[in-house]
């Protein structure tokens, strides 16, 4: 039984208002896999390399039980390359250089030995290669969580749509849910979202928590408040590897369960931000988690008494 | 003992994408004294009209067992009026007509009856005003609670920092805490704004739901995720009033009862939206009240198992 991340794994550089980073390792599959491996060990990605990745951060996946056979390595060719510029609020970025390179012809190979997954996280990527890598699976897995963006809705809302039919929980931020749908109330865009197959809807806002809605039920988590938040990069990626991570440590899928899960995601994301790129996220301990996990209980419980 | 509400008394006209009123009921002290009879029979307030305000719309508020000596009722002048029309989206609205009438020259006469006043809501006004009811008032209440608005930062700071300063509680909106403190993160505006006076500040972010911090702790209170906001006019006059009209009824002032306080602010100001100006507020039952806070609760409440 394992736990499967998809998605990218990369280069990007990063300028903040708090400073500028050179080529840091990035991706979606990195920030997922990192984030779940706090809660589960048996996490496997699949994405693809160029030969300029270095060894060392492989190694470093590998040292957080993240399993790589499934990470390809094209020779002579370069990595995906992300640039960009947060403004002064971030919540709104520039991007400055996108570079596909070995991203532009990415076939998802499944080695045999992941055959066993039984929790998959598709990060974003285009729609038909998600929709693959279900395809690829002999058996299909007990929970399948998708992430993906307002770029595949301008330009492949078909496949989108035919990838959303096939899995359980979408995960998407308030905007997106809105252009899915074409609903401005998020309560009627996540009726219009469930009549399009997913069980869940996971709505991201940001600095205002995540909505979580199924089968007529919501759950509202908090966001952190916090001073800085020095770079953004990866967050919801975090949020959806430390999601999928806790339910596959639980094993159990329902709504409590789901709520929880979101509270870990959150708070895995909480952590994120606070440095560049993936620093945070590789040096922490698991003591820290689980006191970040009570500032969201003393954040956000409360006892009425009538 | 007394829970004493100053603000406006006055008419709207009010367009929304669901349609249009003609002149109706509205003002901050309206809502907020309407809002605080749920919870508290002992609430009065003080404020001004024209002798065009219907005898009935004052039967009205006692007959929610609001004291109204402190309502004075000019003679041959007119009350305050504003005209609205909501933008699509809800959030933003435009300023049709403001007449300022019987307001230009308000003077607030606490009647005599009213010293009693152990629970001060101070609504949107000059803060001149605010500043003389407090003075007024020959014991120092319990609890002052402040709502204000940006325009007062932009022509009256040096006022309305004089004001703040003597408030226990200080409501405004997630933009308003951002211009007066100059600090984009609310967690640092938080910080700023305590140090100008106020034990406890309250953030309302609209559909965001709301923040409290006090003394280096925070609380993030969700907001109910509507399908359909009919107006959204006197949503935050009502938290106010049932946030100050649930503290009056639980006496007791600490950051536990403020938590579920804003719990039960939020829940009527759900309500406020749900139909054109008062509407709703005078026509809820206290079952509702009671089903709309346990929505709040399975909302918001989870259970972490580690």
């Amino acid at each position: 039984m394992s736990l499967l991340v998809i998605g990218t794994v990369a280069f990007d550089a990063i300028e903040t208002p708090f400073g500028k980073t050179d080529k840091i390792v990035g991706g979606a599959a990195t920030y997922a896999s990192l984030a779940a491996s706090y809660f589960y060990d048996k996490v496997k990605i699949v994405a693809v390399v160029g030969d300029d990745f270095p060894e060392s951060e492989i190694k470093n996946l590998n040292n957080h039980n993240v399993d790589t056979e499934g990470l390809q390595i094209k020779q002579g060719e370069k990595s995906f390359f992300w640039a960009g510029k947060y403004h002064n609020d971030m919540n709104s970025r520039d991007t400055l250089v996108t570079e596909l390179n070995v991203l532009a012809d990415f076939d998802p190979i499944i080695p045999e030995s992941y055959q066993d997954c039984e929790y998959l996280m598709l990060g974003n990527l285009t729609p038909q290669i998600q929709q693959t890598v279900i395809k690829r699976l002999k058996n299909r897995p007990k929970l399948i969580v998708m992430d993906t963006m307002n770029f595949w809705m301008d330009i492949a809302m078909d496949d989108l749509l035919e990838t959303i039919k096939m899995v359980d929980v979408l995960a998407i931020n308030d905007s997106e849910a809105r252009q899915l749908s074409g609903e401005y109330s998020l309560v009627k865009a996540a009726r219009k979202i469930a009549a399009m197959g997913p069980k869940y809807l996971i709505i991201k806002k940001g600095e205002h928590g995540a909505l979580l809605f199924s089968e007529g039920k919501i759950f509202s988590a908090p966001a952190l408040p916090l001073a800085d938040v020095f770079d953004p990069t990866g967050a919801g990626d975090t949020f959806a590897g430390g999601f999928i991570g806790y339910l596959a440590k639980v094993g159990t899928i329902n709504f409590n369960n789901m709520k929880n899960a979101i509270i870990y995601g959150s708070a895995l994301a909480s952590f994120c931000v606070e440095k560049f790129g993936t620093e945070r996220l590789t040096s922490l301990t698991p003591a820290e988690v689980s006191a970040r996990i009570q500032e969201f209980v003393s954040l956000s419980q409360f006892a009425i008494i009538e």
